[in-house]
């Protein structure tokens, strides 16, 4: 009778309606201030968590249903990933995307080795600061109207590129955890095992995928495509585990694999209601992780984390500004593409949280971490909308 | 750290996919022999549990996820039962009803308490028999073609009576059970109580809703009526279950009132795919609990539990066929509506389980239920068909 000691289901059931309600009620909070509302489940989960109200503690229940939600997130995000459009985006975007990457990478490794940190660790910060969150910007982006400018593009061509790059890097960097080795023969391995899984899944799955819906097709259950693209999805998301990636590498496959089928429309709107749902039990439940504490000012240990805090900060910003000079067309706003680099969102807090999960990073490093998405995404949009309103003034004189 | 050691992510999604995957071949093959699906699904969990393969076992994660699961099926019963036509509903389906209630479980309570079991657990097998399964009723009447018959409002009618006063039944079994007291007091107590939670929720909601959705309709952040509605069954649930009656009581008031409102059938498509994926759980779960040693026969305990089902299945079948004599227009087919009302389902199945979780009934006690459930269900269709043939003949002779 242990396990059922832990679960009690009445108390996860109103855990649930907090963390529903203060993420709807923040979400829409953050949405009136002109900012994205998972900013707004973030914020709410460090307002319910043990810092604050302490109404939400880490919960092996809790714990589960974040990560259905996230796997849901992932693979809805692959849901809408073109790998056509991926393939076709410009060499400006690929540039921007990898000088995006190598650039905080790098900046975030030695500055974490600065501040007498291992390098397992400096590794895992530095990877955390690659991925550029494509919600965000695009959001931001429909916002203003833009989005159907050559910046627009670029931005996002270079968003999705750095998003599957984030999953290979997060499952080198996973695997390097998990192995506890640091070599150039077991990063070579893993990363060849996690393309080779992307790459395998993708051209196993998008001729086999049509023929098995079209079996499922001739069922009669009820909800059997919204039950079979669920299955396809947890299932390719355990494969990944088993093979030692992260479950949302192949859950974002199964999201691709699926985006190329005739259903995927079905698929995409039967998923919308239940992503509803789980995604932001699992944003809630990354704030709640946030130990406020490690900040306190009169802690010694606290300033030095909080200049960890700033430099990350500073690093996250001027790395992606710096990769927006990659742009290779002329005439074009580079800053803008630049400022829509900035915000890092879920690929980089779930790093974090499986860094903290697996204790490669300590309570105070994964609060930095969180605290480098909270800032980058809540400047994006006001310094997004300024640096168009300068290049639109600018670019008329110059032509 | 101990609760996140008894959930491990990657072997709860492993066998999510295990169980829906299951569900979805047992319930498709079920289908496939005119039975309803929530046989197979109840056959897979049978199949999959510690009597036979072995592969899934009672576990908090999935208790969880199955119990979230019979919260939403109860929600979507309450938004797909329409209030008015219940209270309109003639006078003959409130007998029949009635009657399905009080023979059932006079005979199955007597039936008990001649079997030695205690004053408590007879009052609990007596309940477990009364409540008909709508929805194995009403699908079978549709795949036969005769829903539009008198006939079939009739059982139809009756079927959702006996659901609600089904749900008061259980709140009422579920309150003598946490007390521990079983006196007119007592029960007259919990009646009023659970009356009053549906009256009230009822009463108060339906003005209530319309406007509480209406803000909703204001705000920008994505998925928020889906949540909503999702916080409001889940919010109701919460207040039975701390009421003591079943979550499950809480669940169907809030469908009924959503039913209600202008955006149910908004409401109804969003939910569903969210029932798709959790309802099986449930039923397989349901399967996963049956003991299949307590029926071997070379145990004498078993021979006792054995004659007492087949006790059961006699009174199930019999009880509802006497109750179809209560049907008072001349020229109808007594016999169909009596067969309508044999299948026991989800309710029956919900007292049986919450019976074994709080410890009122043994494994073999619930095992004995779940076999009732499976039988009824099992004959309905084809003995529905046969006295449907027998009727056609008969009415047209006699008029």
């Amino acid at each position: 009778m242990e396990p059922a000691a832990v679960i009690e289901p009445g108390e996860i059931i109103f855990k649930i309606v907090i963390i529903l309600f203060a993420a709807k009620v923040f979400g829409e909070l953050a949405e009136r201030i002109g900012q994205p509302p998972v900013l707004g489940e973030l914020l709410a989960g460090v307002v319910l968590g043990g810092s604050l109200l302490g109404l939400i503690e880490q919960n092996s229940a809790l714990i589960l249903l974040a990560e259905l939600g996230v796997i849901i997130l992932l693979f809805e995000i692959g849901l809408e990933s073109d790998l056509e459009e991926f393939l076709r985006v410009g060499s400006s975007a690929l540039v921007v995307a990898l000088l995006g990457i190598a650039g905080p990478f790098a900046a975030g490794y030695a500055a974490a080795l600065a501040f007498g940190l291992s390098h397992t660790v400096a590794i895992y910060i530095g990877a955390t600061l690659t991925a550029t969150s494509v919600g965000i910007t695009a959001r931001t982006l429909t916002d203003l109207g833009q989005l159907r400018t050559p910046e627009a593009k670029i931005i996002l061509g270079a968003a999705v590129i750095d998003d599957v790059l984030g999953l290979i890097i997060l499952a080198i960097v996973v695997g390097l955890v998990e192995t506890g080795v640091v070599d150039a023969w077991q990063i070579g391995k893993i990363t060849l095992l996690a393309i080779g899984f992307l790459v395998g899944a993708i051209a196993i799955g998008i001729p086999v995928a049509p023929r098995v819906l079209s079996i499922t097709k001739r069922l009669r259950t009820r909800g059997i495509l919204t039950v079979s693209a669920f299955v396809f999805c947890l299932g390719l998301a355990y494969l990944a585990h088993e093979l030692r990636l992260a479950t949302i590498v192949g859950a974002f496959a199964a999201g691709l694999v699926l985006a190329r089928t005739e259903d995927f429309a079905h698929i995409q709107e039967r998923i919308r209601p239940v992503a509803d749902i789980f995604v932001p039990i699992f944003f809630v439940m990354l704030g709640v992780s946030v130990d406020l504490s490690v900040f306190n000012p009169s802690n010694p240990e606290s300033q030095t984390l909080l200049t960890l805090t700033g430099a990350l900060i500073a690093i996250a910003i001027t790395t992606k500004l710096v990769a927006g000079l990659g742009v290779l067309r002329r005439g074009l706003n580079r800053l803008v593409v630049g400022v829509g680099m900035i915000p890092r969102g879920e690929v980089g807090l779930i790093f974090a949280s499986i860094g903290l999960a697996k204790n490669v990073i300590t309570p105070g490093e994964y609060a930095a971490i969180v605290a480098v998405v909270i800032f980058t995404t809540f400047i994006t949009p006001p310094f997004l909308k300024l640096s168009f309103r300068g290049g639109k003034r600018r670019i008329p004189a110059a032509e």
